[in-house]
């Protein structure tokens, strides 16, 4: 029997464990897709208790209080701090089996240096520890960054945003790190949500200038492109409930429809976002920036919990297949035009991973600039990330992956790189350990320092 | 290497062992799903031989005979009891793997204590063996269930139907376990099949009064479910080729149009499939009925097996997957109207696993109300049970789990639930082997009960 | 650690090993569907150098050199045959869980007794030993398959061929296997590709006169099996990118509408294709002749391979999942006019898997004709394999299957019935090391043989 998250945790194997702890352990963290909070960064945010860190905005482990009967008036409601911390702790041990059980643990073992599992009983001990800890040097929001070797952060911005706590942060924080905006346009594409495509106009006109057309609007995205990139921006993101396009069409007359408050077809909605996407995608390119495309969710399903709290409350979870005909003719058009920029297909239904994975690797004419992407949201756990390196290792080519990402909103969350890694490398020992790879320490080495930040770097364009 | 299913069968690991042997073996049952005969049960049914225990109404076994070329005649034909065991006998050692092999020789070892492989050579003496017990004391229906543990059995019934054995056994049986009717009105949704709408209504109004309008269905059912609840029903379920669901429209329309014997558009069955559901939805919710949603297979495909035998035949098979936004929609009218009724959603469409589950903690604002089922019918075997195991430890609480059913027409099938148990100590076992878990007994031994049984009793509200 | 890819290769349990060394290995290969040059197995084709055989035509390393970065002059393009080769050799261990990087390997191993891994450095020395041998005997197209012992080769051929080297080689040659034709009328169905069906028309009309009508081509088609008939064929093949069938409506006039260039709806193509397939199905049925359907590919992603290379360029992935309700109504179609053919169903999409597998049993009625086919394309590698095979032990039985097939354009491409026996026996033989099987070699052994070669010399009608 191994011992319960060691040293070796994850790890099953000799090859493996030399892997992880030769190559992987160490690698700096580059973390191309979150959702932290700049200003927090920026003001070096401090925390008062584990509820703070973990509870506050966590909808992960909503979930798991809800599933466990937890009432919403201590998950996200006004019970206290200290019973919040509680009622989670309650459930803990009951998460038998879930990725939350083991981030809450590696971040009790890595951040606050404790190894005791969290149960009720051991609740009260580890919340007095952590405060005091929180309250001493080292835990502020950048400190809690450095301590994990975080090289670059990508965060998640808007096209209106000005980006006011990135460039503060650039012009004078002197960070050990990046921190970088992308560029994310969804209220732009959502045309059919007409209260937020007309609020989001609004937004960029005040910065960009008056709003009145399809080619307005585009002009209006260029600006800001061009305000990111001289930001920083690497990086773009796109999410999709349902992935609509259609290549031809009046993208002009629908926006005029649009805004004139019509209902639209779906059609309408397939050709306007088809219009505006084969844009974007060409003044990606042109600026050699990576378009990410996060397929499948389906959003606030609990009226209760929207009313209630808004979006991200943890009334989320997976939604449609995504059509790969749309799909496809989006990547081709842009092929075509030799417009293609590189390019993360993320999906949530596990139905198109081998969809999306093969698909990737047939627009590498002009290099390989498609990938498919990590384990996002429901899958980042063992399971589902083992099935995206399986996908990887058998439709495509790991060794050439861009790895892990947080998309989180905790600053405590990068232990889930850790937990990536480990998996990772017990995966490539476990081939070598089955005779289906040779012993061969440094070809694996060097394949895992890759794809834990060095592909990364170069497929961005990072300079570390 | 094990021996073959001996005690240590599906338990590969210490701890699932003690888990098994010491908290899961000896829990009492409740299988909230069946399709068990009420009339057999009640007469206390006695059996001459294996054909009949086995293969008189076991599509499973018929499925595996047909898949190993055994002619109809020995399947649902008409060749002798003995005949057609032997050709069981014959296929079985080509099940390799098969759940169905297992489950078989499961039988044998729990009810008739015989350790012997079936096969073509063992036949003869397993058959007379059997016949001889069968004969004696203790094999008749309620014996087999008894010797189970089986503390409650929730059938499935019409809202039609007059629950003529149902009161009886309450009224008269005295017997060591509750035998209560499930409220399934399929007939009364499936308004797109004109015969059996048609005759659903006859029946209804026969019980409960002449039905004319979409107003007096409701009545009626209305009526029926009192009648139901009265007689101690706490379950209802709902079988769908397709789940359809509108929001809006007009009913009532609808049903005129229907009864008028017009052609139905799409929408107008996914409007009146809507209306419904809401309507039943709220009812259950009022009674504090559970509402099971059993979503995707695809009935009859065999027109010859369908003309010679009819429905559940064994000519069925896994159908689409279904729209997660008409779902949500229908789970999300019932919460913004307070009305959710504790619901367990279950699915035949393996890609619709990981939606489904996590769709399921979506609506917890009022309590952790909605379940991600058990693997149903194609997936009640071991990768499949394993599959649904690990999606409620990734992305729901394993430890919430209403735990297994048989969903069964045999009353030898309730070994199914050691097979279940047997498979979740085993994983709840390795977890701990693996380090990703404590080895904390006391816990794991609690949660094990809690799937057991202990989560059923409370979440379907049985006292025993 | 088991030593690299030696005689025990994914062999990891006792009975596994004994299966497949005892059993499978030496059985003989019964290929019945690839899509090798029958033009080179008549001329004994032979090969200069590795390129020619490994890089000239297949897309499978393509697509693994192209996901690593080769730049397309090394991939389809014109650079030198060695430097191509060293290209590939570069890529080789950064495929690390690849099928590519197994069989590249067991092509060395088998063909040419290299044991040496294939890396940039030991790629001179291979490229030269190789080259030697090529020049030797022993290495021409007809040399290569004897040597792994196949009997039967079905190729894939267009209704309107002649069948030219088909002829020649069965009055000739002398060969100690049979080469048959695969009547694969894709061209036929796929009346929404104007050009290919006008092209196509044309083409059969050259061969057995004048086509104006769907019942023209109806004959001509008729005419087309019976020469295929005559030259051997037991086999046909059809490729969906969607399937598409629906029983009622006026083929002719469609055909009609077509040729007279016509835009056609969904439903009626819809309409041409299930009247096309229905009468294709009953010639096979009178023909005796096996119908295999492949479900779900997209093919030509990308504009620029396609137009630099054409078809077949490795710029194909997965496609949607398919219609269940569709695909039972054709074979329930067949079925009740007494007219199933034997029927194979591949998958691409692997969220078709658990639905084809359960239909393929419901039309069994008429015996076991339906079969789930082999780990298709992007599924044939080791995970793919094993979850085809633990489709077919959970819902069909395996005991039943035909077994492997190349689908390969290679000669030397057969080690993948090596790759796939030598995963089934080790799956059969962890069934037995986990006590879920009885330790009984010689029934398994028979399962083995059975899966290997004579279920599908039994299935398809071929005498060895």
């Amino acid at each position: 029997m191994k011992a319960f998250m060691d040293n070796e945790f994850l790890l099953s194997n000799e090859m493996g464990s030399r892997l992880f702890h030769e190559y992987a352990e160490n690698c700096p963290i580059i973390d191309y897709h979150n959702h932290l909070s700049v200003k927090d960064i920026f003001e070096r945010r401090r925390y008062e208790n584990l509820t703070e860190v973990w509870l506050q905005a966590d909808h992960y482990k909503w979930r798991c209080m809800r599933a466990c009967g937890v009432p919403e008036s201590h998950v996200t409601g006004d019970a206290p701090d200290f019973e919040k911390f509680l009622a989670f702790a309650k459930v803990m041990p009951r998460l038998v089996g879930s990725p939350v059980y083991h981030w809450a643990h590696l971040e009790l073992q890595r951040y606050f240096g404790i190894d005791t599992p969290l149960t009720e009983a051991t609740a009260p001990a580890i919340w007095n520890k952590t405060a005091e800890m929180l309250e001493s040097e080292g835990f502020d929001a950048v400190s809690l960054l450095e301590k994990m070797q975080v090289k670059v952060i990508c965060t998640t911005d808007d096209p209106a945003d000005d980006l006011f706590y990135h460039r503060k942060i650039a012009a004078e924080s002197g960070l050990s790190f990046a921190v970088l905006p992308s560029f994310r346009p969804d209220r732009f594409l959502n045309i059919d949500n007409a209260a937020q495509f007309e609020k989001a106009l609004t937004q960029l006109s005040a910065r960009y200038g008056r709003i009145e057309s399809f080619e307005g609007l585009c002009d209006a995205l260029k600006k800001s492109l061009d305000y990111f990139a001289d930001a920083g921006c690497r990086v773009t993101d796109h999410g999709f409930l349902r992935f609509r396009y259609a290549s031809c069409g009046n993208a002009a007359a629908i926006f005029k429809k649009a805004t004139a408050k019509e209902l639209l077809t779906t059609e309408e909605i397939a050709v306007y976002q088809g219009a505006l996407l084969r844009f974007l995608g060409k003044e990606y390119a042109q600026r050699n920036m990576v378009m990410q495309l996060h397929l499948g969710p389906i959003r606030n399903n609990s009226p209760k919990l929207f009313a209630s709290f808004g979006a991200d409350a943890g009334g989320d979870s997976i939604g449609e297949a995504t059509n790969p005909f749309q799909l496809s003719a989006f990547l081709a058009d842009l092929e075509r035009d030799d417009a293609m920029p590189r390019t993360i297909l993320y999906n949530l239904n596990p139905a198109d991973s081998a969809m999306l994975s093969t698909l990737a690797v047939d627009y590498a004419a002009d290099g390989a600039k498609v990938q498919y992407g990590a384990a996002w949201w429901f899958h980042d756990h063992i399971r589902g990330i083992r099935a995206q390196i399986d996908q990887l290792l058998e439709t495509g080519a790991i060794a050439s992956s861009v790895g892990m990402l947080t998309d989180s909103r905790s600053f405590t969350s990068f232990v889930r790189h850790e937990y990536y890694r480990r998996i990772l490398c017990d995966k490539l020992g476990a081939l070598v350990e089955a005779g289906e790879y040779p012993a061969d320490l440094d070809t694996l080495g060097t394949i895992v320092e890759d794809i834990c930040w060095k592909n990364a770097a170069s497929y961005f364009g990072f300079k570390l």
